[in-house]
């Protein structure tokens, strides 16, 4: 493949492989797996995962959900809070799909249950810690009444409790990640005793990245949501969550400028294909992404030395070592690790693997 | 128009005035106005320029100029250091447009020379103390033999000087962006003046547009070439570049999940359409977006107090006040005026004006 403007690379083995490590040790644990598909947005990524026996899937819009239902999906839960605006869409997709929405407010629950014309599974979205949304795992008279609410309603039937415990990103180290995941399941486990009746016992669903890759045992819990795993990232590398050799997508970018001087070059890739997240190095600075060579069957390491030191929309500075710099010419290719791989692959559009085969995603908007 | 999703609102009537002002300013200042179309990437507003006599353009990569070429724009520059890789759709494109072309180094200038078939404009790029691309303005060796090259190429044709000075967004008030775009014009016309000669002038281009907002008059320059002022953003207001009322963007967002004992409620609407440029107030902490009420004719200024404090993938957590709180009720639309109106504008894909038309950009990718 020729690569002329940036291209978002994908290593179609590392991916493959990180998506079999997590569904093997999900079997080994007993749970279900229902891998978050927003990091991917692809129908032919999805199949490999179909590949490896995962029939139910999270995203996390509706949109997504259609797009996946379309490419044949039919157990999607929409891990975000139920967008009421949106309530014909979720209605129709109820109608064709096992579908499953998540809730914190009665409000919510009574002006779905007036919506919808199918069956559709209820989650409730607890607040374990992370600060963004659910109800607070502690105010157990809202989870009570919101469980009422769901069982006093013709739609809604109610299936547990789900909790997002994004704040393991903040960790910093994995003894911490592994502690905020054991904090998030002792608290849902407690409401699962507490709401626990003869012939029913409400499921718990949890899972972040960081979580499910530190994690060995996944006992306790029904069901993991991972997402990101699937391509990994340099911040889930910082993090301790994946090798450097996991990390399945490489941003190939063209060198358009170079200043030796600065030990500096510019490559075409920007704010616009990686995104602006930024992890900090020594000192506090900023960096956008690791900087690898690109093999005929993939790429190194990381350099040693070199970051993307700053975005602009189209542009990429990247700074590097002396050595390195007396190798760089306008008109290389080369490769960065995205801080984010979520963020980048929405804003690519699509993928390529390493033998130049296309991979499409969802369209946006 | 049914607000469902989040979707770019834009004013038309603010938008048109901010391109009316820019070109009457530089109207009144007699230099060439080129505006940069990478912040809107769309050929309905480009004919809103085309209205207030607009003949030139700045874009930001090969497709984009592709693009434009085909609504008919016909003086196009790639405001981006040449990508050698693209060598072929650059010349192609040069045998339909009075294309422009950016370089700062003698290879380059060779590479193109010989792939290109038809004349092309060619403009120095040089670095004022942005330190992002170009030829040192003090290196006077490289400079003269990059004008050198261009002069003996078969198919270039030399322009002129042309820099950006991006450093104006770190300016800490008005004085110092006034400061920084006055050192940046006395560099170029030192080089203009070096590389005159009778019959044959070198142009000078400058343009961001803090610069073009806080100065009044361009004398000295010869084109002008900014892009932002189209939109405006919180980032121009912050830096004093625009009025809060310029703003013509704002993104239209569901509310899902409120949280009023920490005065916090979450809308549907985060990286993937804001972005994850941000600002910092008070203390350091970040946002990235202020928030507005949308009316009927547009949205009101910016509500005190209330910030976005962060974004996932698709969440946007607002931080706001306790009168404010109060009045918020799940499925509410609000309006976010965008940190960064280019790169939310480039991730939402198209606009809606308030009357509900549909306005279309460049496809990516």
């Amino acid at each position: 493949m020729k690569i002329i403007r940036p291209v978002l690379l994908l290593d179609e083995k590392k991916c493959r492989d990180n998506i079999r490590r997590m569904a093997v040790k999900a079997r080994d644990s007993c749970v279900s797996f229902r891998p978050h598909f927003k990091t991917h947005q692809s129908a032919e990524i999805g199949e490999w995962f179909r590949q490896e026996g995962i029939e139910k899937i999270t995203v996390s819009s509706v949109a997504m959900a259609e797009y996946f239902a379309n490419s044949g999906w039919r157990d999607i839960l929409i891990a975000f809070p139920v967008n009421i605006l949106e309530a014909e869409g979720i209605s129709r997709l109820a109608q064709k799909t096992d579908l499953g929405l998540l809730f914190e407010s009665e409000e919510t629950v009574r002006f779905m249950d007036a919506n919808l014309t199918s069956d559709t599974a209820a989650w409730i979205k607890i607040d374990t810690g992370y600060q963004r949304t659910g109800i607070s795992w502690d105010n157990r008279a809202q989870i009570s009444s919101t469980v009422e609410k769901i069982k006093a309603s013709s739609w809604l039937k109610f299936k547990g409790f789900i909790a997002h415990s994004g704040h393991t990103y903040q960790a910093q180290n994995t003894a911490e990640i592994i502690r905020i995941y054991n904090d998030t399941l002792e608290k849902l486990l407690q409401l699962k005793k507490q709401f626990s009746h003869p012939g029913f016992s409400p499921l718990i669903s949890v899972g972040d990245t960081p979580s499910c890759s530190a994690v060995n045992d996944f006992k306790g819990a029904d069901e993991i949501r991972p997402g990101n795993f699937v391509f990994c990232d340099v911040m889930q590398f910082e993090l301790g969550s994946s090798n450097i050799n996991e990390i399945a997508v490489a941003l190939a970018c063209p060198v358009v400028s170079v200043h030796a001087d600065r030990k500096e070059f510019v490559i075409y890739g920007g704010a616009i294909h990686l995104s602006k997240e930024f992890l900090t190095y020594s000192g506090g600075k900023r960096y956008y992404g690791r900087v690898v060579k690109l093999l005929k069957e993939g790429w190194t390491e990381p350099l040693p030395g070199t970051f993307v030191k700053s975005l602009s929309q189209e542009h990429g500075v990247i700074r590097t070592t002396r050595d390195l710099m007396a190798e760089i010419r306008i008109g290389d290719v080369i490769g960065i690790l995205p801080v984010h791989s979520c963020l980048t692959a929405h804003q690519m559009n699509n993928y390529f693997t390493l033998d130049g085969k296309f991979i499409g995603m969802m369209e946006k908007n």
